[in-house]
C-alpha cells in the first residue's frame, strides 16, 4: 500500500480579542473571534514528526494580539488580510493562509459603556497565497427573519408520500447565513458590509415569495444589483417552520394567528447567485 | 423504612407560541415560550400510577395555544396570571400552578415583516394557589454588558493562595439575569419592565465599581428607588474576565487596550435587594 | 426608601481541573469542573465596594488546584467538603460554603490513553457552615434512557382541551437529573454512586409505567430502600416524547415501529422521595 | 448586469426517527437524524417562484419514515442510499441526492430497555447522481480522547512572537472528528465501521507523538493500511489544550500532575490520508 498526504491545514481556532480605543472618554469597543489557518510545506511534521516548518499555534495566537496592538483593528477584512500576509511572508514553510474573524456588535450605553447586540454575527474569511493572490469573502449569520404575510407555496411536486397541503399565505421565517465574494481589492468593507446586509433585508421584507428558493434567490440578485464590488453571494436558509395550531378541537378558528414555531426537522435551503462575468473563486470557499 | 412523596410538580415546558395579529396591512408579533408545572393532590399517581388527577401535559399545551386565541396576548405576566388561575380553578386535584414564559423581541422591518433581536430575553414566573394568593417576578437574561474602565479591585482579602494583583482600570463585563418580584397587583408591567431594564442599565454605566459586588447592589437599589411597585430584585452577573494580554515579550506595551475574552472559569455574583417593608416572598421565587 | 442586602454568594464557577495520577506506566485521570461560592459578612462590599472581606475568585481557583496537588482528588463529595471547610476555616468574613463539583467520565484505552465516556455526568453539591454543620447531595444528570414498551398513559384527567387519547403502550423516554441527600456523615461515596446509579436504572428498566411520576416514584424508593446512607431523592424528568408516526396515507400500518422524536415541547415531572425520619435539609437544596 | 444561479440544493434537515424491532420480548433500537439534500432542473423556483419541479422537504421527511417501515432500517450508509436513489429516481426533476445520517448509540439496559451512550456519533453521506454514480463517505465525530504522556513538542519554528516552551511530555486531547471514503460498492458497513473506530484508537493511544499532525497522519494511515475498502481518510482534531498549573507561588511543584483544561483558543489540526490509486472524490465531500 501506497499512501500519501492530502489537503491539510493547521492554525489556532477561536482567539477571543477584545480592543478598546481610548478617544479621550469616549471609548470605542471591536470584540472579535479570530481563528488563522496555515497550510504549505507540511509532509515532514505529518510522517515523520518533524516540526521545523511549524510555527506553533500559540505564536499565531500571539500574533493576534500583537497585531492588534501594533496596527489596530479596523474592517475585519483588512485586518484578516494583515494576519493572512503576514504568515505568509515571514514563515518560508507556509504558501497560504485563511484567517476568519467573527465581530460581536455592541451598542453604546454611555461613554464607555456597552451593550451587546445579540443579532447577527458579521463574518469574513480571506486567503492569501504566496503567489500573490489574495480573496476575500464577508458575511453574516443568525439574522433571524419572519415575514407574517406574503409567503405561498403550492404548484409542488407531488409523489405518493406527499400530504403537505398548497397553502397561499403562511408565515416564512428563517436565520440567514450569508457569505458573498468580492470581486477584487479596494472596497470600502465597512460600507460594503452594511449595505449588503440592507439589501438583503430588504429584498427577504419586500419579496411576495412562492418558495423560499425564490426569497433566497431574490436577496443574493438584489445584492448583486446595487453593490459592484461583490461578484457573488451564496446563502443558506434554514426554513424555521412555524405551523398553523389546530384549535377547532375546541371550538376556535385559528385564520393565520396562532402558531406553533417548530425545531426539527426544517426545510434547509442552499444556494448562490452570481455575475456572469464573476472572476474564478480559486480557493475563496475553502 | 416508610418512605414519603416530597415536593413535586409537573407540565408541559417549552410550549413555543407564536401569535400575529393584523391590523389592517401592519403585523404585530408575540413570540413566547411558556411553560407551565402544576401542583396539587398528586399521591395517587406517584403511588399507584392512578392518573385521575392528572391534567395531560397535552392539555396544558392546547390551553396555551387556546388561550392565545381566545384572549389574546398581551403582557407577558398577565397571560401566565391567565393560564395558572385557569388551571387552579378548573382542575380540583390542582391546587397550585406555576407559569413562566421567556419573550423574545423582534425589530420591524416592514409592514408585516421582523428582525429577531437578539439581545437580552425578557423573562416572567408567576405563582397561582386556590388560597388565593398570586406572586409576579419579572425579569431578564442574557442582557450583556461591559465598561471599558470605571472598574477597580483592590483592598481585597490576601491568603496563601492569592496572586491576583490590584487593579485600578479593569474591563468589567457580565450578562446579566435579573428578576424582581412585584409588591402587589397592579402594575403596567410593559412600562414597569421597559423602566427596570432602563434602570438596571443605567446603574450599570454609572457606578464607578469597586467591585462586581457593589455594581450588583447599586442596579437593584436603583430598581427598587424608582419603581414602587416592585419590592425585591435578585440578581445573577457572571464575571466575564477580560484579561489585559501580555505583550512585554514582543516589546509592545498595553496600555488597557488589548484584552483576551476568557470563557471559563468565571467569577460569579449572586444577591438581592429588597425593600425593608416587603411582604413575604412565599412561593415567589420557586 | 429603606433596601437591605438580601442573600447573596459569590464564587468561581466551573474550573476545569484534570490530574493525572502515575502509578508507573500506568495512569489515572480524574476530570473535573469545580464551582465555589462563598457568603458571610458581605455588607461593605455590596454597600460600599469595601473588599476587605472578599477572597478574591482567582485565589478560590488556585485553591481548586493547589489543593488538588496537595490532598489529591479521591470521591469528589470529599474534595468538595475538603474545599469548603478550608474557605470557612480560613477566611474570618466566611461564615458558609458552598462547593458544587461536576465529574466527567473517561474509559481507559492504554496504558496512558483514555476515552471520554459521554454519557451522564456525576454531579455533587456540598455545603459547609461555620457552625460545623455539613450537608451532602450527590447525584448525576444526562443519563438518557427509553423504554420500548412497558409504558401506559390512561385514566387522565379530560377537560375541554383535552385531545390526547389515552395509550396502553407507548415509548418512555427520559433524560434522568437525580440528586441525592446523605443522612449523615461516614458514607463511601464511591460506592455509594455506584449503587445509586443502579438502582435508578433497574428501577426505569423494570417499573410498568402507567405515568412517568409512577417511573419516577419507583427511581427515588428504590434507592432509599437499599441505600440507608440516603435520606432523599430528588428527580427532574423530562418526557421526551416519541410520537408514533402516522403512516396510514402511504398505505402503511405503524404498530409501535416508527417515532419520531419530538424535541420541544416535552412533558417535565420534578418530584422528590424521602424518608418520615429524614433530617432537616437545612441548606443542603440551595 | 447579468447574473445567474449558482450551486444549489435543499432538503429536510434533521428528521428524527427512531424505529424499534421487536424479537419477542427483545426489543432493538435505531436512533436516527436523517438529512436529505436534492439538486436538479431548479432554474424555475429560484428566478420565478415555480415550484413545478420541487418535492417539498415534508414529502421527504415522510419518506423517511415510510422507508423506515418499508424497508427496516439496517447499517445507515444503505438505508441513506436506499433513500437517494429513490429521490433520483421517482422525481423527474432532481438530478442528484445527498442524505446524511447520524446515528445515535444505545446500551441495552433490559429486553426493552436502554441506556444512551452519548460518546462518539456515527455518521455517514451518501450521493447519488442520476449518471448513476453513487459516493459512500463513513465517519464519527465527537470521540474524545486523552493521552496522558507519549506526547511532545519541540522543534518547531521559532518568529519574533513565540513564546511557547518546547516540551518533551504533555497531555494531548482531541475531539476527533474522522470521515472516511469507500474505494467503491459492497462493504460491509457495520463491520468496516466497527474496524475504522479500532483502528483510530489503537493509533491515537499507540503513536508516541511529536505533533497532533503526526498522530493524525498515523491515525488515517492505519485505517488505510487496514481496511482495503476505504479509500481516504479526512481528520479534524483540535489540539484541546490542557495547561500545567503554575503551583510554584504555593511552594508546590507540578510535574505533570495538575492540568487546567482549557476551551479557548484551540489549536485545530485538518488533514487527510489517501491512497495513490484512490479513485477520483467526484463529489463525494460535497
Amino acid at each position: 500500500m501506497t499512501v500519501k498526504l492530502g489537503p491539510n491545514r493547521y492554525g489556532k481556532a477561536e482567539v477571543r480579542l477584545v480592543r478598546v480605543v481610548r478617544d479621550g472618554p469616549v471609548h470605542h469597543l471591536k470584540d472579535l473571534c479570530v481563528s488563522t489557518a496555515l497550510s504549505g510545506d507540511m509532509e515532514a511534521v505529518h510522517l515523520t514528526g518533524d516540526n521545523a516548518a511549524v510555527l506553533p499555534t500559540d505564536s499565531q495566537k500571539n500574533t493576534v494580539y500583537a497585531f492588534a496592538k501594533k496596527h489596530g483593528v479596523g474592517q475585519i477584512e483588512e485586518f484578516a488580510l494583515l494576519l493572512a500576509r503576514h504568515f505568509v511572508a515571514t514563515q518560508p514553510a507556509v504558501h497560504h493562509a485563511r484567517v476568519e474573524i467573527e465581530e460581536y456588535a455592541w451598542r453604546r450605553g454611555g461613554p464607555h459603556s456597552f451593550v451587546r447586540d445579540g443579532g447577527e454575527v458579521r463574518v469574513c474569511v480571506v486567503h492569501h497565497d504566496r503567489d500573490g493572490r489574495d480573496t476575500v469573502v464577508s458575511g453574516l449569520k443568525d439574522l433571524v427573519v419572519l415575514n407574517s404575510t406574503g409567503s405561498e407555496f403550492h404548484g409542488f411536486a407531488v409523489d405518493e408520500y406527499t400530504t403537505l397541503p398548497p397553502t397561499t399565505d403562511r408565515v416564512l421565517a428563517t436565520a440567514v447565513t450569508a457569505r458573498w465574494r468580492h470581486a477584487g481589492p479596494g472596497a470600502d468593507h465597512g460600507e460594503s458590509y452594511e449595505q449588503a446586509r440592507h439589501h438583503l433585508l430588504e429584498a427577504f421584507a419586500g419579496t411576495h415569495s412562492r418558495s423560499l428558493q425564490q426569497t433566497l434567490y431574490a436577496m443574493g440578485e438584489r445584492v448583486l444589483a446595487n453593490r459592484p464590488e461583490i461578484c457573488e453571494v451564496r446563502l443558506a436558509m434554514p426554513n424555521k417552520h412555524h405551523f398553523l395550531v389546530d384549535l377547532s378541537p375546541f371550538g376556535l378558528d385559528n385564520d393565520n394567528e396562532v402558531y406553533h414555531a417548530a425545531d426539527r426537522p426544517y426545510g434547509l435551503i442552499e444556494g448562490g447567485v452570481l455575475r456572469e462575468d464573476a472572476p474564478d473563486a480559486g480557493f475563496a470557499w475553502e
